[in-house]
């Protein structure tokens, strides 16, 4: 899904296509909107028309880019986790406290809310399942590895693997907390304690 | 929901009325069923129609119990949510490592499988929403209250109620884990550890 064009280190870079420009733009515009429609309206509530019309984008034009639904809310979703992915990497060097609040922080947002509309559904509709398994796997993955180095963790050490696995069942967990009532202040005060057990466990 | 007849101490026990124990046992079977098919087909899929088909009853006869589909599904996920916390309450005098497992266990059964679905449904229903906010409020409390008892942790000491919630939601991160891929051997090595972890938190 990234820029798969090579350019020679010498050669300027060359001027976009503008034409190329505006698919990419159009692109991330339906995967956006895709993200904001899942996390408000759930699975069922979202079809490739609604997403087209928030996006300001044609139905064609939406099925250009993406030939199913699921496609299209997949893609959405593992765009926005990468899109966080990045976000997270501008974390490295603060403090354990301010990594695990971020941790938290991936799970009570949007992004999530709309991941979770796509696992329930997952969980009923057989041809969903598998596709959005292998894409939780890696996201799932992808998580584990940044906690692992932003708290610079020793995962050669025994336990330690398992202590940060947890701490990112807890981050879900409160994620699901947040869903029906936002609760930020019991969150912040769980947060704070268990970034001092962390502290304990990781040394 | 209880018995709520009382009898005198010296009196025998009458036998109960034929007519009431049937009517409970109808109840009983429609609120098991519902529950199964809440965590198996989800929201959309769970009408008063399926469930008083599962359960062996007439639709007029479910209806008979619980007037809206609503009541049906709030009182199902209640009635588990109690049965659950009767089994718990079994456990006192075990070792906080088994105490911790029997926690988790509840996360990740069927009755969690059933209310995610309601949560994730009552997060988009607006006539849902306030209800099930208020149930989920009950039962984590309750939860919470078991919990304490159970690993007999003080919560004067400060940190131990923060600590004790935070396992909560862990566990029910694990139970989220659980929805997609049934990954039990991972589960177990993070029980594990945040057990270790939890005994020297709570002394």
């Amino acid at each position: 899904m990234g820029d798969m064009t090579t350019t020679p280190a010498s050669a300027p870079a060359p001027a976009p296509a503008p034409k190329q420009d505006r698919s990419r733009a159009t692109r991330r515009r339906l995967l956006e909107a895709a993200v904001a429609c899942l996390a408000e309206r759930g699975w069922q509530g979202s079809t490739v028309s609604v997403v087209a019309e928030r996006a300001g984008v044609s139905r064609g034009a939406a099925q250009h880019h993406f030939r199913t639904r699921e496609d299209l809310f997949l893609a959405a979703v593992e765009y926005v986790a990468e899109e966080r992915s990045q976000a997270l990497r501008a974390l490295d060097g603060r403090s354990r406290a301010e990594v695990v609040e971020a941790l938290v922080a991936l799970y009570t947002g949007p992004l999530f809310r709309a991941a979770l509309h796509l696992w329930v559904a997952a969980s009923d509709e057989p041809q969903l399942r598998p596709r959005v398994t292998e894409l939780e796997a890696r996201v799932g993955r992808e998580a584990h590895r940044m906690a692992v180095e932003l708290l610079g963790a020793d995962e050669s050490v025994p336990g330690v693997r398992e202590t940060v696995q947890g701490l990112l069942d807890m981050a879900r967990g409160l994620g699901l907390a947040t869903l029906l009532t936002d609760d930020a202040p019991r969150r912040a005060r769980v947060v704070a304690q268990w970034s001092r057990l962390l502290d304990g466990a990781l040394g």
